[in-house]
């Protein structure tokens, strides 16, 4: 049985940062570096050593003073924490430019995020590979999806068709979706959605520089 | 000489809300639908009428009782709103696995982003072509740069180098960076930095579906 400690509530903030903390312990592992304290670590984030102090305690690492953290074991009680260190089956639903360049990109085995199958309504690529994943219809995934345990579906789907892919997932019993498309998805109140909004993002960008430039011409 | 009110204060949700319409009317334009009521627009995004009709009012644009608004009008004006008519030139920073899927997600040339130049330091991929984008040693940089008036760098390079590739886009000239690096950026005032942050997203993720797997065993 797990520690009770890690169902705790941990506060979101906390929860993104500890996953900046894990991206930087990493790359000290990688360097050979074994102990780190909590000031090394807000100087490279530009955040602030108290602050992540505090998050920390959230794992079930202590500090030791002078030497700081082991990283390693900084590593897995992050890991722990998030749920990184057991992989995290995946589906993607949408294989379009984007739904592509996500299974393509090899950051998010990092986290445990495993993509097992990946699903499409287009009949030119049902039933091809794309970067070792086999796309099939949508109709197949309840029987692909109830085979898995712990299940996350990334949604790349356009906005005009996510609602209903949606609902979809939801019957066939994903409980976890990360959101790519750029609407709010009705689900019922034990889905978890999570949304990456680049429209939205990017949105926000151009709209500053526009006014940048417009104060500063 | 543009209309003062493109540049008065727009909310930032409102700006985030504008892409969603955005992206929903560019869909019912290519479906032939010319005109569309903020009930419509409402009920497409899971989101309120009043809303939708208050953050239009941020446009130039004004509806008619019953046909609702003009689609290409809408379309036009926020556009216009998120500078999104114009060509946003962009530098991608760092052509590891997370920059190539980037370069290759054909879905932001929608919003006007448009992809000048890449720039990275491994020599093995310098002077190569990634989807018809070269890729320029990131000591490049400066000239190249100072070639274009808007300028947006997309930062893709891992958080260990993230603030270093930050002070040389500051210095290049870059006014507006797209941020993709787990870490907070120190940047002067006049810099606008705007956070896609996948692994915090995705630390919430998990820990929520591992905290609901827990309370539902």
């Amino acid at each position: 049985m797990k520690a009770s400690h890690h169902f705790q509530i941990i506060p979101e903030p906390t929860i993104r940062r500890l996953a900046d903390y894990l991206h930087l312990l990493l790359h000290l592992q990688q360097e050979g570096i074994d102990k780190v304290s909590s000031t090394t670590i807000a100087n490279d984030l530009n955040t602030d050593p108290t602050q992540v102090r505090k998050d920390i305690q959230y794992t079930s690492i202590v500090g030791k003073p002078k030497t700081g953290f082991d990283v390693p074991g900084l590593i897995g009680a992050i890991e722990e924490c998030l749920s990184w260190n057991d992989t995290n089956a995946a589906f993607l639903v949408g294989v379009g430019s984007l739904g592509k360049a996500i299974l393509g990109y090899e950051g998010f085995q990092k986290y445990g995020l495993q993509f097992i199958d990946a699903f499409d309504v287009d009949p030119d690529i049902i039933g091809k590979k794309m970067y070792g994943i086999e796309v099939h219809h949508l109709d197949e995934m309840p029987g692909l999806v109830n085979k898995l345990k712990r299940k996350i579906g990334v949604l790349t789907v356009p906005a005009e068709s996510a609602q209903e892919v949606t609902d979809k997932m939801v019957e066939a019993g994903i409980r976890a979706i990360w959101n790519f498309a750029p609407l709010q998805l009705k689900t019922p109140e034990d889905v978890i959605v999570e949304n990456i909004q680049f429209s939205q993002s990017l949105a926000v960008l151009t709209r500053k520089l526009s006014l940048l430039e417009f104060r500063t011409s």
